[in-house]
């Protein structure tokens, strides 16, 4: 696949060394969490919400109340950026000045448009749910054409795109004599032993929880 | 200490039930993080970069290269969004409609600023590594002409706040008898094992890392 092109808004302008304008790079950043954050701007005023995503091919999906004032404006034809963030970890050097951090982060420009078609809206809260829970989507309680009209989602193609990805110890090898320690903390995210609802459910966990986050579980 | 006043732009439409401007809420989900999302706009366009935070009293404060866009623009006088949030788990309920996720978000507004003060900024940068690493500050091969003159500190007095939080189960119990499990599954962030310079550290490690963040340890 072709890499972004490089165009004003995302071309990376500090720390370019660890900057990539690679599709893959980006959707694997983007599928590797379903935590992003939405910017958009009314009036002069920058807004960032954080919401739930997913992605098809060149294409991001979010969803929301049809009431929300993000999903509003942006439905009207308003520009946005999207940025997945994973924070792998603080990288303590020698100075504070080579003190980093390691994180992967995909920072995604576009125009969204509502997804008004009801097969496809129903087509991508399966993909949605597939990688939430495979298999979940298909017994759930169907959703009503009250709740279907109260939620609204949105489709963003990626026009432009870029990462940045830092993922090493500290970078200043040469001043090694200083006497301090250094090196790096790994930080990940650990998906917690389930919790039933405490009114009970009618069915036993059958379908996997999260598998395509990569997160470590934590066991009983 | 009085709540945030609601204004246009930080009054929470959607959720209002778990909407609050209470300071203290406000401040703790700010400190319980140092990543943070910084939303600006340039020429129509929104945009979203990933950075380190920190606070004190009512003051938002991060830092980064001089000749960052991000940093010259907020600098020359622009307003800002920031927002952190923690996502704290998948809430499964018996319906898509009613799946939602645990998190705790401050989306916090003002109009950054430079600190131009030598000692105001030194004593800015040594907060910022007493949440990372306590007593590291003292300890670090002290900063040049040169590193500070190539690193900008924004400063921004959080003029609008609002916090979302979200923490129980799923909120469709009058629905239990549709068979499917229901619950939610906590996250959590993990800090391992810290993992050494390959170049080597020429002094134990002797300060703790990350205490304030309530992250849990994984233990070698």
């Amino acid at each position: 696949m072709s890499d972004f092109v490089r165009h004003d808004r995302n071309r990376v302008r500090r720390g370019h060394k660890r900057a990539t304008y690679d599709r893959d790079t980006v959707y694997a950043i983007l599928d590797s969490h379903f935590l992003c954050h939405v910017g958009f701007e009314m009036d002069g005023q920058p807004h960032i919400i954080p919401t739930s995503h997913w992605r098809e091919g060149n294409r991001l999906y979010w969803h929301g109340s049809s009431a929300s004032r993000m999903i509003r404006h942006l439905a009207a034809g308003n520009p946005a950026c999207v940025t997945v963030t994973q924070l792998d970890g603080l990288v303590l050097a020698r100075s504070a000045f080579s003190t980093s951090v390691n994180y992967r982060s995909a920072v995604c420009y576009g125009t969204p448009g509502l997804v008004e078609d009801d097969a496809e809206f129903d087509r991508q809260m399966k993909l949605f749910f597939d990688r939430l829970a495979p298999g979940r989507w298909e017994q759930l309680r169907p959703m009503t054409d009250q709740e279907r009209k109260a939620t609204s989602m949105l489709v963003m193609e990626i026009d432009d795109a870029a990462a940045k990805v830092r993922a090493t110890g500290p970078g200043d090898g040469e001043e090694a004599d200083w006497p301090v320690w250094a090196g790096h903390v790994p930080l990940h995210t650990v998906q917690s032993v389930p919790v039933p609802a405490p009114e009970g459910a009618r069915a036993p966990l059958d379908h996997p929880l999260m598998p395509a986050y990569g997160w470590r579980a934590e066991t009983a």
